[in-house]
């Protein structure tokens, strides 16, 4: 095969001046230079990748499974076909997604390539969390699943033994309330049964006391989930005291780090938890947290084996199309792109909060006192019910995205508790936005308020 | 905006004289009638399109996604942002996935045009499935999951409420041994126990008999599955009757149809099974049977309120890449390109199986009986345990992909039953196969047959 | 650097097992394999290679230029800087075009990679000519140019000095008379006069006398003109005489074999003529012989030194595009594809005739007797001059494209003679046709002839 | 067909919302309204498109060409065919290329989009330059040749009529002198002889007096050509004095005009001239000042006609490519992205001089007093003349592209005069550049320059 680190050689009789093909052989070697860094040290690279280099890797890579094959003889019922062209695109090449048999990580014997690519990935998660305030996990993995199946994924893989009869009623799984229908239906459909143990009301702030934990705690709970990131009121939970307890009392204990990794904050917790106490596994959104279309999930874990668990636990092979999209982003950021991310995200959470506390004054409204290092709530107390109700629709038409409008006359799933006395909105500023987003968005939150104001 | 139907309007005064305006716009017309066609009837095209209108229609759609509104202020935590354009590929831009809430076609509000996309990529899915032998299901959905955790989903989605003390043993799904882990995983991620009845062989053939399907139910059963496409030596299971046991016996009955849409004597079974009593879903792979990457399937339903109640139970939103995958292939083949296909298989499952009689005659084995119109079994009771362990590897090396080589006495998980007696290699002549992977895969197992005698 | 055909070194210490990594190896090899055949033999690849593989060629060639080298400081007027990476497509990634300060072949030290294309496509362009009937050219060069400017470029070259006093005269181009207006033009653009010598009518055919060219000739004769491959009534020249006669002569001769590759009839009278007298280059057109979008030439020649001289003479420097068209072209036909094409096209001029005898039995015409392997005419004597007008735009509206209604009447540019009698229609059978491209378009003028009749 | 502007209609029956249906049908208005724009004014769009909006308006027009039509009947020898897909993408869509028989600007039947595409782009480049500094040209074309093969074409258009034996010796054309083999290329290419006017020093500056063109003219001169930008020591020509004595000698004024769009100070030497005098057409090259791959340029002037005789000129059809490419960089840019390209140069050019000038204070030399908005020279009067030439090398190897080393001992073309008594380097902060490119050029200059002088 051609040897790319000598292209010169074939032109050595050519018209083409030696010092000119060594000048062109340096300035490939600089384009081809970060994936030998890649396989060699398989970690976050430093810089960002050129969207040609990465899809100069995934066309290596995805070249060695077998479906590219022109010269194999093709007699399973599943050999990666594909209708079109197109499809090489949607799957990076990876036609043969990844998994085996029921075993996610397992090298799947068609697919090399996408095999070496699954790995990789699953060492970038783990490097990017290390990185990233997460030093003392062990492993993780991408999981081509959202947040919520992840969960489901990881409680099917870690709950008590149902045909042992011992184990026959032990289905109780303990969720300080998280009013997020997801993980409600995670649990659901692993046949577990939850038991929410409410909020309650501190100053502005939503929480879910340890002691409250505590006391609901019986003989048929076997695992426990927590939260980092979530909207306000809500804030994180104690996720220290949550491990220890956990450990205590033996329960599998799975974090929903949701877009928790664009925080130092909230990763501190996480960090301390696991050193504190028992912490099974963390998950955590591609999309939300590493800028990847919908669809994947990281789950990591301190302890080798329960990765290994989990992975086992899908029951067949996957689209490869999530981890690819997990590879993309993390190759194009690179650690400083990652580093500047955040950054920008803090500057605009501060923005954020002065645009809004500037509002404020002018409305007679009031910043809720509520720790979230992504969102901010303002209080609503001067609309009527049907005010707040129009605001959401008129922002919607205003082409503002994501912000969140709550009045416990309508409903409370979403306040995490009852009777949350004051109406507010929510808005983030979430990694990735813009500070003219949210410059923006205060600015039609303005104009939509005086209308219905007005009316 | 502009009319693209009346672009010659535009350059009436231009150089360019109107006759040859007109004919340029018949080509575009000619280019773009498809989409309407689409859009009116939503229904599978009769003839394939091409890669460029597929595109198009991508770009179209995923243009109407929030995403994609610069003029937009996005204070959203989830706001489908991406870190690279080259993620706008793989998720053929629908960057926001599909679902919403845990209710995986619920209409999107960020993304309209990959709600639209879906809706009618669902009715893509109903109106195939319709065309190629079920034109008694009422409706499908395509999912970004595996045969295998489509199960899970339907299992999820239809088990008794085991919150409810009178259920909670009601925990079994009776299986007629089949010998798939994703299968045995579906069953158990969910909290289910599985009842297995045991192959028996018939001939050369191992079926399980409806008899002892019957004579497994106990109370706390309340599921059965059954099977069409496997791989010899199991047949399809007898799933007219099972259908009518499962309607007798109040039990869910799912059917999974792995690559069943490619023969229509598969598809009359379950449609008789349709008509006849009792099933719940139908689950197929969309890379199987209709080309796509690994990782989705069709559910498909005779009761459209099944099939909301399964939609219900994704626990979050999910990636939009295996449906887009799905409706690529089916533009791309359209009707005609499908026929075609189906023709295609028919030949290549003759041609395989007049070659392997031709071999079977020279080393003194023969074509085992059993029905299965994709793959065909040949004995290889001439060879020793250990020559058998080698000739897969030796296949593997040739680059035949997918023989499936057996020997009971190294292990008998696939051949869904206890002693079969008789070691033996299966090939497949698959939808999407060509007539040389069929001949080459022969000589290739002649070679390393001889190879192997040699020795 | 990495080095591609070892991979697996990497991974060794992975989970993936050493003999899946070889087989992934393997997969790779086979598709790399044809670039380090192209970059030893520089030859025309006996089979065709996938778009992946060419754009695998172009993106490791275009990465060696120095507009990709994000380390280099650059400091020119001329730094092949882009405002898209759209145009990294649209130029194949040479954004520096190809020649240095009007030397077209010259190596450009700003484009390592975009002078080994180049080399590489002069290279294939030879061989490529060598394979199909020329094997006795010494070189070629692919020209950003088309056929008629080609001319100009040739001419220019091989001008006499006229800042020499004794040619200031010596202007005059002979021109067997060929109606079409880019040699015209040629000839025109670069100051020289043209001799044409009108064609004589022998039965149907049109052709130009040899005696009538030589008598033509005079002292201030420098050059001749032959050609090829033309549109009925006209045939091809002698050009074996014209070559001795230039020979004898000491004029320059040039060669437009505009679309005659695809003919071994047309190629066979170049051959000779080169072996006969004197032929200084052939120009052939890309678009029309090797399937490339329009706008370029392959200027042959059997005088390395010509090649040289005509290289030097182009102002400039120019787009990469031609080039790389030609490129693509070659290497995703190979030979085997090109053969191919050349027997279809045999075919497809078989079936025009047929179908045309046919048709003219109908209609009370005949086909002339006009030797042509590639275009076909008919007679249109029973129509009116009016008719003959409409049938045109009829054509064209019933979507034939082509075509060529001619009636002398009207005007007899393009008949090559005064006076030709017979009003007629001329269709080609030209490579890449596709059967049914002659098919419908006997149909449809069938039709239109129908419907201007009985108007 | 499908109109894109009421896509909801289609959907007013489905589960999708109607309120969601217009949110998306306004993001798709915002997507495709620039296209709107851009048909109904023809200029160059205020803000930059999208590379998205960009290959959607080439998807359409595109798909307005008959090669496009799977319902045409193809019976010409040229009909766009093309052998891979890639050529798409190196087309831009537009197989068919520019022009008809000759006829660059001339619509062409078969590809009614691309006429389309062809005379938009002429209108925005018309309208490009009337924005930035010639508001008095009336027409301009964008022509697939570098500025060299444009300026044989223009006077190949504006040259006498050769064969009226009164015109037999006027074949002069009067170049101050420009030492670039393109333009002297030029004139040769179309027959013509060069008269040079020698460049005199003037300071550190080199220009060629009027006075001495003046007293070059003879009677066989018939056109004069002049020039903005350069570089130094040779300053811009005094255009508006060749203006006024081109029109007094009724001589065929072209101005090289190569990157001088970048600069105001030289588009209003032009505009200037323009009003003073006779011009007849100016040529800039498309690579140098608006950042497309090599291969194009885009003559104007102030007269109609004379555009429409160059373009009467060029000998056949010609690539699409640098056509498309010009518009992709119009559109890409938008107006405000080319003013923002044009301080960044300013920014640029001033920091090139100040660093420039601290270097010189560091190794005794000074910069050299000559007018160039773009480029700036260093005196290198320390070195020995064998420093010297290592120098430009020593540069190549640092990965510096684009400056130029100048000895007249070497050689002196590229002075426009006879005894440059100063060795000197110049480099440029062309438009496109980086201030990076700017400070590590230098950095790598002073680092080639100690080790030269240590040596």
């Amino acid at each position: 095969m051609v040897d790319f680190n000598k292209i010169s050689e074939f032109f050595e009789n050519s018209s083409i001046p030696q010092n000119m093909l060594n000048r062109g052989q340096i300035v490939l070697d600089n384009f081809l230079k970060p994936i030998k860094i890649l396989f060699e040290q398989k970690s976050v690279p430093k810089e960002p990748w050129s969207d040609e280099q990465i899809e100069f890797l995934l066309q290596i890579l995805s070249n060695m499974d077998t479906d590219k094959d022109d010269r194999a003889a093709k007699v399973g019922e599943r050999e990666a076909r594909i209708a079109s062209k197109l499809q090489l695109k949607t799957s990076g090449g990876f036609c043969h997604g990844v998994g085996r048999s029921g075993f996610l990580t397992a090298p799947q014997p068609k697919a090399p390539g996408g095999s070496i690519m699954y790995e990789i990935s699953n060492f970038l998660a783990r490097n990017f969390l290390k990185n990233f305030g997460l030093p003392n996990i062990k492993k993780a993995i991408v999981v081509p699943l959202c947040t919520g199946m992840s969960l489901a994924l990881c409680l099917g893989a870690l709950k008590p033994d149902w045909n042992d009869n011992k184990f026959i009623n032990k289905r109780k799984v303990i969720l300080p309330r998280i009013d997020h229908q997801s993980i409600l239906k995670a649990i659901d459909l692993i046949g577990c049964n939850v038991k929410v143990v409410n909020g309650k009301i501190f100053g502005d702030a939503v929480r879910v006391p340890i002691e409250d934990i505590k006391s609901n705690l019986d003989e048929n709970c076997f695992a426990i989930i927590s939260i980092t990131s979530f909207f306000p009121p809500r804030e994180h939970d104690n996720i220290k005291e949550i491990s220890k307890f956990a450990k205590e009392h033996d329960l599998v204990h799975i974090i929903i780090n949701a877009y928790g990794v664009q925080s130092i904050e909230w990763m501190k917790l996480i960090r301390t938890a696991i050193d504190a106490g028992r912490v099974d596994a963390i998950i955590q959104s591609t999309d939300k947290n590493f800028l990847t279309p919908v669809g994947g999930a990281i789950i990591a874990s301190p302890h080798d084996e329960l990765i290994t668990k989990i992975s086992h636990t899908y029951a067949g092979r996957a689209s490869a199309t999530p981890i690819v999209n997990f590879l993309i982003s993390t190759l194009s950021l690179g650690l400083t792109g990652y580093q500047t991310l955040l950054e920008e995200q803090k500057k605009n959470r501060k923005l954020l909060e002065k645009r809004l506390v500037e509002i404020a004054k002018k409305i007679n409204e009031r910043i809720l006192e509520i720790y979230n290092p992504v969102a901010v709530a303002l209080s609503l107390e001067k609309l009527k019910k049907e005010q707040i109700s129009e605001l959401g629709g008129a922002l919607y038409n205003l082409r503002v995205t994501g912000p969140r409008v709550y009045n416990q006359e309508d409903k409370n799933f979403g306040m995490c508790c009852d009777n949350y006395p004051i109406p507010y909105i929510v808005m983030n500023a979430s990694i990735g936005a813009k500070s003219t987003d949210i410059i923006t968005a205060i600015e039609r939150f303005e104009k939509a308020y005086e209308q219905i104001i007005k009316k």
